[in-house]
């Protein structure tokens, strides 16, 4: 099954929004056996779209498309595909009712536009949105020119990723596995944290020949990745291909591999806390409250957080516990400030660990010490150990390298402590 | 002037990178007169890559490249460019120097293999990267296929980000505006916050049978955004064009816009802030640290910031004044528990406004409350004020519109300050 990705929107090609919904569509084709050949953006243009859809029909089976569909005047999703299809749209009496209901219970007074949302052609069901007002449609027709049995499809989903991801995993992804047919490509990715890309390249070179799977190396924010992509006619056997090269290179790689596909660093670690009934508190000065909210994405972590300080003025931190002298003596942006930090987090907030950042996240210095100077410290039953470095990328991904880092000292301290 | 973009990566199309170089230098080739006419990602493969520079040179004048310029085997954008203009790669001897020593002052062993970061060609230029190991290119050649003087033109440059940005900024762009001729687009964002999408069309509905400048209306995370954007031969004669319709446009939504273009709520909010001499503390539950990690991502938060408490659990909330009886009475999941925890941060950290947020943004329920059920509170000498509501939409997105709520309460506590 061949499929197409548009994605519509004017403020995308004009660079104001990010389209992060093609590729977090692309990473889910492979896997139901869907290949995605082409990948497109159209702005909000009745006749582009329209063309868009038509060019789409003549080349693939499946036509995924997202955004457009909200009830502003250009919102032309809905007109373009009735066009295409030479349908009429008409009004869904219920999904109306429903769409009022869901107003009301968020005390939002209704604006008559809003009916837009609730249309319908003949070809095409309402895909029900939760998490918006918008609901999907999944479109099946078969056209003239297609041989008898042909159906194609279009699946036309709310921009808004929340919305749309929601409506894809419970509603869509079910529907088009079906279709599918055989051929598909599964991949594991290896996580790696504390070497660097052209490392770990060396280190499984002699894997890199590999071509089923095939073999990449690439950089990430939270490490060094290590995919795997094996082709076969089923899951099964595409995993019996992959095994014996993730087992080589798991092998080489050692305990500088934290997890595989889909798990976070704060996951592993949250489940490493866990399953050691052990509990971590945090004090955090440059990153302020990232680590906090990092570690408490993870479901359940209230099992295992008991709490942080986000501790931005030396007041703050003096009040806590972290002591006049070793500020005065080291200054703010010190690892003995932070590993001070890291122990009155952890003695106040009654944890076994605790982690102390503290650093220049803006790009001005503070006490002579450059943007990107970090300071990082965990404490625990055994004293503290810390790590500093000095890299600077901008605040946002300066504060997001130091949140890592931290999870990966955690990691380390909590492998010593098993060892 | 026109251009194309190339993504290059094998993960993006398979979707496990998001590709967000794209759309953000997309945003920034209107304003310096540069036609964005096609966009296309390619995978690490010399052929194919190799085919995409080829045609790209054939329908535009500038090739603008992000990513495969990394150290490992199956980054390939130097060769890919190398092959298609002919010409042969060397080592440039002076930034393999500088390379070596990048690694030595991060305390990094430097593989061999990093050398190949430093490769160019004769018609390429390095771009440096303060940021990052790999210099981008800055390619000028005549074809023979061009007319004379007719010069194509190919910017390859790194794909991390951060990396890539400030080499946009401070080495490309300045260069690429003056290749560009006439005719610019220029773009002014209205931000507004507190009133639907719908409602906001509506309100615009007399403003939008405008051409020049067209305008959008569009719903983002952090409200819902007006563009007007005009065409005109040069940036001074576009602003002619946008002014009285911007003028009109903030006459009719009036308080609701909070900010223009490129301000985030919650630098508007320290402006406000630091303008009045107030300043601000946080507690947050279910946030647990994103808010205060938003509002200290404005340079000089400092000023206003007085710190933050993550308090995940109800003892650390009563530890710090949180009444037992409040939290026994409503529940932890509550109005009057969200005041009680502003309360207490604006007394403990010394503040004029403290911001207090609990609720539910896990999908279990808690305390018989459904997922997405959030109360926020702002307390001042006022007294508190607060906004609740339930809307669920996986745990991040609920945590993000959380913090997006807050700042749109402080924003409405200033005003009504004022007022």
């Amino acid at each position: 099954v061949k499929a197409e990705l548009i994605s519509v929107g004017t403020e995308i090609l004009l660079g104001e929004i990010t389209d992060t919904n093609s590729q977090w569509l692309a990473a889910r084709l492979p896997a139901i056996g869907i290949d995605l050949y082409h990948q497109s953006t159209v702005g909000d243009n009745l006749g582009r779209l329209a063309e868009a859809i038509e060019r789409a029909l003549e080349r693939t089976d499946v036509v995924i498309m997202t955004g457009g569909l909200g009830p502003t005047e250009d919102d032309l999703t809905r007109e373009a595909i009735a066009q295409v299809l030479g349908e009429e749209t008409f009004v869904d009496a219920d999904a109306e009712k429903q769409l009022r209901a869901f107003f009301a219970a968020r005390g939002v007074s209704f604006a008559e536009r809003n009916v837009k949302q609730t249309m319908l052609i003949p070809s095409a069901t309402a895909i029900p949105n939760p998490r918006g007002t918008a609901p999907g449609w999944w479109v099946e027709k078969t056209l003239a020119t297609d041989n008898p049995g042909d159906t194609k499809y279009i699946i036309s989903m709310p921009g808004p990723p929340a919305e749309m991801q929601r409506m894809w995993e419970h509603e869509v992804e079910p529907k088009l596995m079906k279709l599918a047919g055989d051929g598909v490509l599964v991949s594991r990715v290896l996580k790696t944290i504390g070497v660097g890309e052209s490392t770990i390249d060396e280190m499984v070179a002699p894997l890199l020949k590999s071509t089923n799977p095939t073999i990449g190396v690439y950089a990430k924010p939270d490490g060094v990745y290590l995919r795997l992509a094996a082709k076969a006619p089923s899951q099964e056997e595409a995993w019996v291909h992959i095994a014996p090269v993730e087992e080589e290179a798991r092998r080489i790689l050692g305990p500088i591999v934290w997890g595989a596909d889909n798990d976070t660093l704060e996951g592993v670690i949250g489940d490493m806390l866990e399953q050691r009934r052990l509990t971590l508190a945090t004090m955090e000065s440059c990153t302020s409250g990232l680590l906090a909210s990092t570690i408490t994405d993870v479901a359940g972590a209230a099992q295992y957080y008991t709490g942080g300080y986000v501790a931005y003025s030396a007041r703050m931190k003096m009040g806590l516990g972290v002591s006049a002298d070793i500020i005065e003596k080291h200054g703010v942006i010190s690892a003995e400030t932070a590993e001070a930090m890291a122990a009155a987090a952890r003695r106040n907030l009654d944890a076994d660990y605790g982690i102390g950042i503290t650093g220049v996240a803006g790009n001005d210095e503070v006490e002579g010490k450059p943007p990107g100077t970090i300071h990082i410290a965990v404490a625990g039953e055994f004293g503290a150990d810390h790590i500093s470095y000095t890299f600077y990328q901008g605040r946002q991904a300066t504060k997001r390298r130091a949140v890592t880092t931290a999870l990966f000292l955690l990691r380390r301290t909590l492998l010593a402590r098993d060892a």
